[in-house]
Parts: structure tokens; sequence; C-alpha cells
């Protein structure tokens, strides 16, 4: 995995042997994005079981399934990585260790080359919203190549309108705390050579109140049944000042990250990070000593406000229940 | 004047002997916020005229008056501050030197002390406006003491409120990019005792939706006669969630801040800062290298989402564009 606390300043790629291992990557955010943690989760249950088999491989499998889970509870794409990976360990009883470890390990590879596809399929849905040309894009946090197995959700979709031949630019907020836009996103994106102009979360009013955005596109961490979305904090006031300016809001959610057992959006776990993210940066303290912080990673965007979802497998309209469950069903 | 920029971690308090120190003090955000730099302004006027008198002083004014007013275009205190020693100039035509920077010098204290007593009458105001107790405030950058000649407009608010008796808790959305809540506004309510939970800025949405805060109250930088209000940025998109979330939006807004030849808020000119503010923290390179930035540091909330204005001479309600005339009339 690349460090993603050290970029952009600095491109670490870190190997990890054992499942403790990437329980502590997903914990501390050397990885993050729920696509990304969904594809690393499966890789660590498969390094979990690594040389056991039978009866000792399904106890082994609860202590690893439980180590991971427990890291990031709002993706849903890590308990649905580790769901997958718990039915084909169900489904082989019989095999000795070394086979069981090389399925176990080509589900996870699998997982990881579904989600790249999914990615690129999602990329072209979303591309063919997207009319006018030049378009600057808004993006919040970073739902790119580093976020998934590659190419990206919301940036899929960035990525595919480009090679649609659309003059396309980005305008990525910074997302406090962590910095995924301008620490992560804007790095894609240079890397790409697509412009991209970097602004302070509370800035994004501003720009779309100016009309200098076609359109917002997110990622998302979780998608209820009934279409609200849980994404990085941020997203939920954002999608109100688009719907105040009349801008699209769309979700770029792959299926890995829509749970149709979640009803809605009250529903999902939202987790709370270390108050030293907002009082500390780089070790140095930025706030006043002593002061009490409130940290809730991500919030929920209602349906109400979310214009599409798009998938994989197409693009579902209000009312979310219906359109989100005919997509999962459609072959 | 106490050097914002390197608070909490730091207090050093500067001082200047000539108007371009006080100009670069206030270009560098050295000292900051409206009231404040409208005070800074006037001694930097009286030092500017040192030592001359009659034409030489007209001329020496017209240099200091421009260089002042050329620092920070936003805040219409600092116009209002040098217009006010322009006055009483144009009224000492005959004074030598050493009389008329004594004269000016009292000018410029006056308005320091005037600004003292405004805070306080608008405390009073706006703790009747308060209702419950305990009462928890939002508030976005630092309207308090370090913005003001001391007291604070809306932490003045806020502290007028627990001197009344209230149990006063504050949310203090960090304010990216100069972190002036986390810096400023937390160290400020510490230093009082008064506590104080310090969110990123996108997380205010959550704390509204969740029923957690009672009102939001801000300062201003220039208030329009409409009741449109520029302050720091991030305001705009708070009193939009704060309007969705049926919460009052209080403006705390001394009358040298409001400009009553300024008609609606587009006429307000909004400062654009260095993208270094939002591309390096501390000397630190935060962002991808190359990326281009946008860094307004204000934005205009139209008079329709502000609950009330809240000044030292009573409480403005809707339509502004005749409480605000009338406030500005009374004796």
């Amino acid at each position: 995995m690349i460090d993603q606390r050290l970029l952009p300043a600095r491109e670490v790629i870190r190997t990890y042997r054992d499942y403790t291992g990437v329980a502590q990557a997903i914990r501390t955010m050397v990885i993050r994005g729920a696509p990304a943690i969904g594809v690393a989760a499966a890789m660590g249950v498969a390094l979990g079981i690594r040389g056991v088999s039978g009866s000792r491989a399904q106890r082994r499998f609860e202590l690893v399934a439980r180590t991971l889970k427990a890291t990031r509870p709002t993706a849903v794409n890590l308990a649905w990585a580790v769901a997958r990976m718990r039915r084909v360990l169900d489904e082989n009883p019989a095999l000795d260790a070394a086979a069981l470890f090389r399925r176990m390990r080509s589900e996870a590879l699998a997982i990881y080359h579904e989600d790249l596809a999914a990615n690129r399929a999602l990329g072209k849905y979303g591309a063919e919203l997207i009319e006018s040309n030049p378009v600057t894009i808004l993006t919040h946090c970073n739902a790119g190549a580093l976020a998934t197995a590659g190419y990206g959700t919301a940036l899929g979709v960035v990525r595919a309108a480009r090679e649609a031949g659309k003059q396309v630019s980005v305008i990525a907020d910074e997302t406090r705390p962590f910095l995924q836009g301008s620490r992560l996103t804007a790095w894609e994106l240079r890397k790409d050579r697509i412009p991209v102009t970097v602004i302070a979360d509370n800035m994004a009013g501003t720009v779309l109140r100016a009309g200098r955005v076609d359109c917002v596109i997110v990622g998302t961490d979780r998608t209820a049944a009934n279409g609200d979305v849980a994404n990085k904090i941020g997203t939920y006031p954002l999608a109100v000042m688009a719907a105040r300016h009349n801008v699209p809001f769309y979700v770029a959610a792959p299926l890995s990250s829509i749970d149709l057992d979640c009803g809605r959006g009250d529903d999902i776990p939202i987790e709370e990070r270390a108050g030293t993210e907002l009082t500390e940066f780089a070790g140095q303290q930025i706030a006043a000593r002593g002061v009490k912080t409130f940290n809730p990673a991500f919030d929920v965007t209602p349906a109400e406000l979310v214009t599409a979802i798009i998938t994989e497998r197409g693009v579902a309209r209000p009312p979310y229940g219906k359109s989100l469950a005919e997509l999962n069903n459609r072959a």
C-alpha cells in the first residue's frame, strides 16, 4: 500500500504479511477510502487464515473478521468484503491449508479486479450524465484511485469524462481534518494532468454561488437502501449548498458500498476519530490546549438532496428505494 | 499588539512606532478582526502624522490613509476609522505638530475606548436574546477580545450571557485556513473558563442537525445597508445550515462595521489572500505541488438568512434596510 498519511510529500510503499498489520494500516489510515479498505480487508482475511484449514480456519476467521471489522465502522465495503471471504471459506471445508489459502487469495484478488472494473463501468455511466463542455466538477475528500483498487469512483467519472473528450477541471475541497482533498485528490489529478483548484471546505458555498461549478460528485462509504448517503464529513452541507444553487449533486457508489440491509441513513454507524486530528498538525499543537473536540469522520446526506446515484450497473434516480433495489437485482 | 499568528503557542507582544509597521501588521494578520484593525489603523494614522502640521500634515495623511486602507479591503472599520481621523485633522488646521499629534492620538484612543464600550453594550443586548439555559452557542472565526479593542462582539454576547448567570458553552468552528477558531477563540474562552468544543468547519452541519446548538452568533467585517453580511469565509454556508435546522443566526455588528453607503452584499469587495495559506502549514507543504488555489477571505450571507443583527444601540430585525437606518439615527 502507498502510505496515504505521507502523501504528497513522500511516496512510501508499505507491505504487510499478517492480518494485524493490515488492520492497523486501515485503523491508522495508511489506507483509506471505502472500496480500498474493502480490498485490503479481503487480503487481510487471506493472510489471516494462511496455514490453517477446517475448523481451525473457521475459528481463526472469526478472530480475523472481528479484528478487521472493528477498525472502521462506517464504510460497508469492509464488512461486505469480509462476508464475501466468509462465503468462500464456508464453501470449501475440505481444502487443505495451502489450497484454502490459494482459494482465499484468489477471491481477494477477484475483489480487487472487480472493483477496478466496477470503477471503469461506473465512470462511463457518470460521464454520460455530464452535458457541458468544458465542465468544472467539485469534489470532496478523495474518491479516486487511492480510495479504490484504482481509477476511482468520483474521480473515475472525472477520468471517464476526460477520456470521452471533455475538457474537465476539478475544484477539490481540501477536506479537513485529514486533508484528503489537497493531499490526495490534488496529487492524483496533477499526475493525470487534470487541472485542479484547491479550496478550503468552507469556500464551496462561494464557488457554487458564483456559478463556477457544473456539478458536484462525491463518493460514499455507505449508502442506505433509501438513498441516504454516508460520506466524508462535510458532504451533507455541500449537498445542501449544491441544492440551494441548483447544481446537480451526484454520488458515485459502487454496489459494494450500497447497504440494502440498512434502511436509512440514521441507521449507519458514524465513526468518531481522535480529537488530535483537529488540535495537532504534523506533531505541532494548533488549537488552544485543553479544548474539547468533536471529530465525526462522516455525515449523512439525506436522499432528497441527491440528484442521482451512479453505480457500475447504471444510474439510479429517486425514489432510490425502488431504483437501488432494481439495479442490485439486475444481472 | 499580541501577534495573533503565533497564538496559542506563544504570546508575543509587538510594538510599532510608525504607520508602515502598523500597515504591515494588519496586512500580515499580526492583528486581525474588523474592529481591532479599525483601532489599529486609527493609531497608525496618529503615528503617521507625527511631527508635521498644516498642509504637510494633510499631504502626509493622504499617503498614510492610502497605505492603511490598501492593507485589507473588506472590513469597513478600517476605512471608517481613517475617515474619523481625517475629520479631526480637517477640524484642526491651526494646531502645531505636537498639539496635532496629541489630538490625533487622543482620537485614536477614543476609538479604542468607544469600541470597548460598544462591545459591552452589544453584548448585553445579545444576551437578552438568549432564552435557554444552559445554552450552547456555535461561532465561526474569532469575534472576540482579540478581534476588537477587548471583550468582543460575538464572544462579547457569550461573555455577557455568562455574566448574566447563564451556563454557556461554545462550539467553535476551527475556521480554515487561518484557524482563528481553534487558535484564537478557543484560547480566549479557555482563559475565561468558558467550555469550548472545537470542530472542523465542515462539522457544523452535523451538530446543527443533531440539535446540539441553540443559536449561532458571528461577527462581521462589513454589513451592507440591506442587512447582507460580509464575514469570514464559511459564514454563508453556516447561515444556510442554521436556517435549514431552524437555529437562530445572529450577527454581532457594532455600528462601525455597518456600511450604510453600501447598498447590498454584492457591492462589498472580497479580499483574496495568497494560496499558500491553503497549500502550506507552518512552512510545510500540505497540498500537492503545482495545484491552483482559490482563497477568498470572506463571503456574503444574504440578509434573508440573518435572524437579527445585534448592535450597541439595540437589536435590528428584518427588514434591515429600515431597522439598521433607524438604529444608526438613534442618539
